[in-house]
């Protein structure tokens, strides 16, 4: 994993990921009392940055594994991701997604062309599932982070933050990033390394799923006591990567952890101060942004939204609590 | 009113308006049968393309005329858009607006420092209003569309259109656009003449408030009959401008009228399927590219999602009628 893989997959990635938008609100501002800006990857293709990780995948394989197809697994956006690469390289997919995604992710992975096969969390291991499929049908394995070539296209959301943030002048701050097993945090903190090093990579997590954070704490990969119980679906993530950990031992930190709470009254300031749509999991880093101040210390955050994939009843619920807050 | 004027204002608009994303989705394009593409106007500064405007006609006020300060009359989105840039410029702002407008757009108005006049539409002249402020207080008036340097800087948009579809191979489509007094219709189709000729601007508007569309049909400027009565605010305008009609009647047409009910259905489209946030009357276009396949006739189709300054209830609203259709 260095700096060429991401270089490669971002040349494979040209005129295919959409280069998103750095949003900023005074309003946005003012609550938290330094410049934010979000890099709104919900707008990326499939709705989530994980489009980067799968199209830099799926490119990347010899045309015999094209032909013969992928296998992931996935609460949704990867799933996503990969279903919709794997369809404009012409590749057979099957998905692995837990029974309880919501049900806008699996109906979306299906309409993108996936053979979905579902999993009960609870009593059920979808790695075995997809270790099976693997063999038995001769599908390759994308890993949602564990994978250098998923972490390579990850990081061209670092490419963008670096260049972007430059064009307005900055090359300090401080980048909070939605962390579920770490794929997009060690992406991003390798790009910044290289371009912006002055920019320091903080994972986000929700409260009581908080393994990033811990096991940076701790200095060894720990795991989460429970696999299910917050709204923030995307990123509970039972532990951080064995790939994705050094990383981040090496580049990021310290982590922070914020309640669903949060996470819907950022969704609400999201929606009326800068017009996007965030999923819980994708706001937990403006939630910290906004309202947990005492984790910051620069003049500037940069914070991804990495995902928008929200069924109408959840945002609904987030409008009603908070939107007339902020 | 030139393409000289265009190029002005783009070049003082450089690194102040956001350059907005054309968005898409399959999902869309599979309802509309046919290429889908949505200038997302509702993530510019202040939540609408009126920022483009409201900047290049301050920006190119003499410094007494700054100093002095402007006016505006604005259901909203001119008003934030004129409120924003005239903070930027040190120059005070009084901003009539209508006592029914959105409650999120007065109070933002007012929050961009703005000091705002509410008035009733059913009984009092906002011009009137705004005139005698003018010559009391020595305050430029920035009309909402009948002002070249406001249309010119509305005409921004037509060129990044005009820019990214060429950056995907696209040289000819129909482009809708939401149209209220034909500030943003008439300027992009400025900008398109020049750098796209063979693209199309339609003027898109709420049922019952087709002016455009019927002034278009008759050779004349014709008035709606009614004032209010569509959740299109944005775009409740009475009659085209004395300006902003010829350059519509050389360019652009016929016009399409959609109903409300078409507008949320599309806002809930974009939610689920673009992670963006539009508003009723911004909403118009995208409802009849996708509702309306009988007023298209081009493989592609340009979409201007014009603002997002939305109230929270009217989003719900939206999102439970129609939030698990699209």
């Amino acid at each position: 994993m260095n700096f060429d893989m991401i270089d490669a997959a971002a040349k494979r990635l040209q005129g295919k990921a959409r280069k998103t938008p750095l949003l900023s609100s005074p309003y946005l501002d003012e609550i938290a009392g330094r410049r934010v800006l979000v890099k709104a990857e919900c707008l990326q293709h499939s709705g989530s940055f994980k489009f980067r990780g799968g199209w830099s995948a799926v490119s990347a394989l010899a045309p015999d594994q094209l032909k013969r197809g992928v296998v992931a697994y996935s609460s949704g956006n990867h799933a996503q991701g990969v279903a919709s690469a794997a369809r404009e390289h012409g590749a057979p997919a099957v998905i692995i997604m837990p029974d309880d995604a919501p049900q806008s992710k699996i109906s979306n992975t299906r309409a993108l062309g996936a053979d979905v096969v579902t999993y009960d969390r609870a009593t059920e291991n979808r790695q075995a599932i997809g270790d099976a499929l693997s063999r038995d049908r001769g599908l390759t394995m994308i890993k949602p982070f564990d994978n250098a070539h998923v972490i390579a296209g990850q990081a061209t959301t670092g490419l963008e933050i670096g260049e972007q943030a430059r064009e307005m002048g900055i090359s300090s701050a401080q980048v909070l990033v939605p962390c579920g097993g770490g794929g997009l945090t060690s992406g991003i903190a390798l790009a910044l390394e290289k371009i912006a090093p002055d920019m320091r990579v903080h994972p986000v997590e929700p409260d009581g799923f908080d393994d990033v954070k811990r096991s940076l704490e701790q200095g060894k990969i720990v795991e989460n006591e429970r696999q299910s119980g917050s709204i923030c679906d995307a990123i509970l993530t039972n532990s951080p990567g064995l790939l994705t950990f050094p990383i981040m031992q090496r580049l990021c930190g310290p982590g922070i952890a914020v309640p669903d709470r949060d996470c819907l009254r950022a969704m609400a300031g999201a929606f009326s101060r800068l017009k996007i749509v965030i999923e819980p999991g994708g706001a937990v880093a403006l939630a910290a942004a906004l309202f947990h101040p005492d984790s910051l210390n620069t003049d500037t955050v940069i914070v991804v939204a990495s995902g928008g994939n929200v069924d109408a009843p959840v945002f609904t619920s987030a409008l009603k609590k908070f939107g007339s807050d902020e």
